[in-house]
């Protein structure tokens, strides 16, 4: 069958996957359908509990926003009749951890969504983080001001905008909405259905491999569906058997102890905002290539190609859409970009700028690192590999604020701040029978639009789960458009999305079936 | 005679040079103690005018501030029977000129300062930048308050903090203080005496080349007393014959339209803080030196190494109270590094830092440049200089954001945005008879304290009175102490620096004589 509804990324801006064909009858296409007529009964329903926990401010940090988040949840769960239970760690955000009733005849599926968000930054915004705002095609307004209002379904290129709409409240709100789109019509569920909701995974998961170890009798599954991440840039469904780890830095290199005047003393005091440049430079060569001395080395280059399918046509409608003209490594396509590490400069401080700029060379300057990393890549292995790099060019680190201040000599000191957690990448096979048989039933309600790839750019703790948990099966799911402004200002979903990923989980929780010979 | 007060610069911290030991009896010596008296006996009402002209917001940019600035001046001056005239240009921060009653048998002066301060930035004051504040020994409580229950002169190591207490309204107050000892004894002057009081010096004087061109019969005088800047760094008298010229960049270079993930997306797209670093380090070598092809060339070496006098204990002594173990070169000494060109890097910014820190591929970074310049270097010069290497670099280079928002590719593309205003260096000699008529008379006041310094590393306008005005003869006589702050969060004056001030000036408009054989 030709698939007619390929589309570029640039048409696709929000138009997302509702024009899906349907392949010929199956139980799973049936369920989706029925599902898809639920979101379109019940919109404002659904929509109206996604205000609700997309209005509470859900950063790691705060302490009473997650309590807000996790008591919101624990209701939505037990009217859904999960029995639910808090995971907790010490100085932990909780995961929330919630089962309905199991059957031994069914496969164990753990549907994992976190409920924490990045920070909102200092600016950017066009609409308030944690007020949800609908957009209908430019015209904005309050979400749930507009559900009263709203005559018709939404169109599926509309968007709602606001801190975690997409990541990662968007498939929590559409697994919740399937399985009411599945009892509203009497359909059982195919599987025993488990969820784990994290509550730190925008800071690096600190506590989730002591969690996961200590709850891993929880965990027995089938498989663990990852409800995470945006689809594919051309706006096609998308599964995928890996991701990148993560562990970010930040970099503190300092100079005299007081603002001095940079005529009286420019050039004679250390600069550090010019030694933050120097540093920049001997990290990273300007197509990307990170220059830390043994970065590569773990990399196993036939796992890292393996499945590399590059799209040029389609990288070359987004390098459009963002306004470059190549990508940064011109030989280096997107697909394959993602599958090696990286280390990407995500801010930078020094003095002030703009208006507020005063002719002083600074104290200190600042760069936030944000190190992305593959499968037998460790966190501690990349932490030594710095420490080593900044050694070689004569810096003295010290790990703390306190140390730093302490420090007599500020001439090549260097205060490293690792994130308080990191893990490393994970791949998995698409053999094991409950991955095949997940990727067969996508295949029968997208066919050939299904794209299964080997790896997310993006980080997930896949790593912690396999590493401490019986859990051996996992597919990554995103429902999210690609272009949701995930951890940037504006993050939106679009309305398509959600109707996608209400069909596809409502097939998944309805139809996936696994078979030992699958 | 043996100069037994010499002291390095830690032990000087605040003590100022109120030990200078006075060299047997001469009128100046005389006017400078009956000034010294003056200050003793009415510190309270000088303290009290000092405050009232402090506490007045004064950055170039906030008009309200500058008008309040200009009439508490006016009033100032009057006052003191000086006839007044605003200095005016389209879009200026006007100049103040102000006169005393000339007499042809008396050499002229024309008493520079400035009234506008530097931007206060956005964190790091310890006290409200415009609520003048006294710190006595480290108890602080606010200057006027203070003054009430003050029981005796204060003490010299005393510092009061605020915005433009050293730059440069100390010399302003201390030339009316002096003017005012001198008429209480009922001493003649022995100068005409001209102010002019700029009001864009820390914007980089963009309006003065025009207003002093304009109003040069003004100017007809025999010396242009600078006062401004910081004393040498030993705490010592100074008087300086050159500065530095200055020209202030910001750059600003772009990344993908929207932030991105910067796992999704990183190493793929152009990553605009990892650029700048690259940028930074290509301008600039890790020793200081200026990497932009040209960029020394104008330079007289024999010019700018005339008169330099390294100290190098004194340089440890520096570097030790801003715990740095050495200089930026090593080999350079400050006297030396200040004679010669310089590039340094003032402000960073790119995406967030600390607890904001996000992990998206920023949109731009930002560097914000100072160059100082020496003379035969012009702006125009340095600008082109840039604007090359820039190309070299494979940049296209627009000066206003509305281009660069305009601008379909934003990869290496810059935005240079170059401060409204820059001027040359200047240098002048020691030779002229009212400059030597000057040195000789500070060597009255002070014997071999006085550092005679051939150039100052701040960058003063002078270059812009030489070239459009009748002007000169120049000497730069600074009062604050070096400690001052200046440009930085926390700027203070010693009480000591201001006493110094009163004497030092009362002695010159009192005691002041060209004669043409000097």
């Amino acid at each position: 069958m030709k698939h007619t509804h390929y589309v570029t990324a640039a048409a696709l801006l929000g138009a997302a996957v509702a024009a899906i064909p349907a392949h010929g009858d199956s139980r799973a296409r049936d369920l989706q359908r029925a599902a898809t007529a639920h979101y379109e009964a019940q919109y404002r329903s659904i929509l109206d509990e996604y205000a609700q926990l997309v209005e509470i401010p859900n950063h790691a940090s705060d302490r009473t926003g997650i309590e807000r988040n996790l008591a919101e949840l624990e209701r939505m769960l037990a009217r859904r009749g999960f029995r639910t239970q808090r995971l907790e760690a010490p100085e932990a955000s909780p995961a929330l951890y919630g089962e309905l009733e199991r059957a031994a005849s069914r496969p164990t599926l753990v549907f994992y969504a976190h409920y924490d968000g990045q920070p909102v930054g200092t600016s950017g915004w066009k609409t308030p983080p944690f007020e949800p705002t609908l957009d209908r095609n430019g015209t904005q307004s309050p979400l749930r001001g507009a559900l009263a209002a709203m005559p018709r379904v939404p169109e599926d290129a509309w968007r709602i905008y606001g801190r975690s709409t997409a990541d990662d409240k968007a498939p929590i709100i559409a697994m919740l909405a399937a399985l009411d789109a599945l009892r509203g019509r009497g359909e059982p569920l195919a599987v025993n259905l488990k969820v784990f909701l994290e509550g730190e995974e925008e800071i690096g998961s600190p506590h989730l491999a002591r969690i996961v170890r200590e709850h891993a009798d929880l965990l027995t599954a089938d498989l663990l569906l990852f409800a995470d991440g945006p689809r594919h840039q051309s706006g096609r469904p998308q599964v995928v058997l890996g991701v990148r780890g993560v562990q970010s830095a930040q970099i503190t290199l300092f100079g005299p102890a007081r603002a001095l005047h940079s005529g009286h003393y420019g050039s004679w005091a250390v600069n550090p905002a010019a030694r933050l440049g120097d540093l920049l430079a001997s990290l990273r060569a300007p197509d990307g290539r990170v220059k830390i001395a043994g970065f590569y080395e773990a990399v196993d280059q036939k796992l890292a190609d393996r499945g590399v399918v590059a799209d040029e046509s389609l990288e070359r409608e987004l390098l459009k859409e963002l306004r470059l003209s190549r990508r940064e490594n011109v030989d280096q396509p997107l697909a394959r970009t993602v599958a090696w590490p990286s280390l990407n400069i995500v801010g930078l401080k020094s003095g002030d700028t703009g208006p507020a700029a005063r002719n002083a060379i600074p104290v200190e300057a600042t760069a936030n690192l944000d190190f992305r990393l593959v499968p037998r890549q460790t966190p501690g292995g990349v932490q030594q590999q710095l420490q080593n790099h900044l050694t070689m060019l004569g810096y003295r680190v010290v790990g703390t604020r306190e140390a730093a201040e302490a420090a007599p000599d500020r001439d090549r000191l260097a205060l490293v701040q690792w994130d308080r957690a990191g893990y490393s990448g994970a791949r998995f096979t698409e053999d094991a029978p409950p991955v095949r048989a997940l990727i067969d039933l996508m295949r029968e309600l997208h066919g050939g639009e299904l794209v299964v790839a080997p790896i997310l750019g993006g980080s997930l703790p896949l790593a912690l789960f396999a590493e401490n948990s019986p859990v051996s099966a996992v597919v990554v799911l995103p429902i999210a458009n690609y272009d949701n402004n995930q951890h940037a200002p504006n993050e939106n979903l679009t309305l398509g999305s959600l109707r996608y990923g209400i069909g596809t989980f409502a097939a998944i929780l309805g139809g996936w079936r696994v078979t030992a010979d699958d």
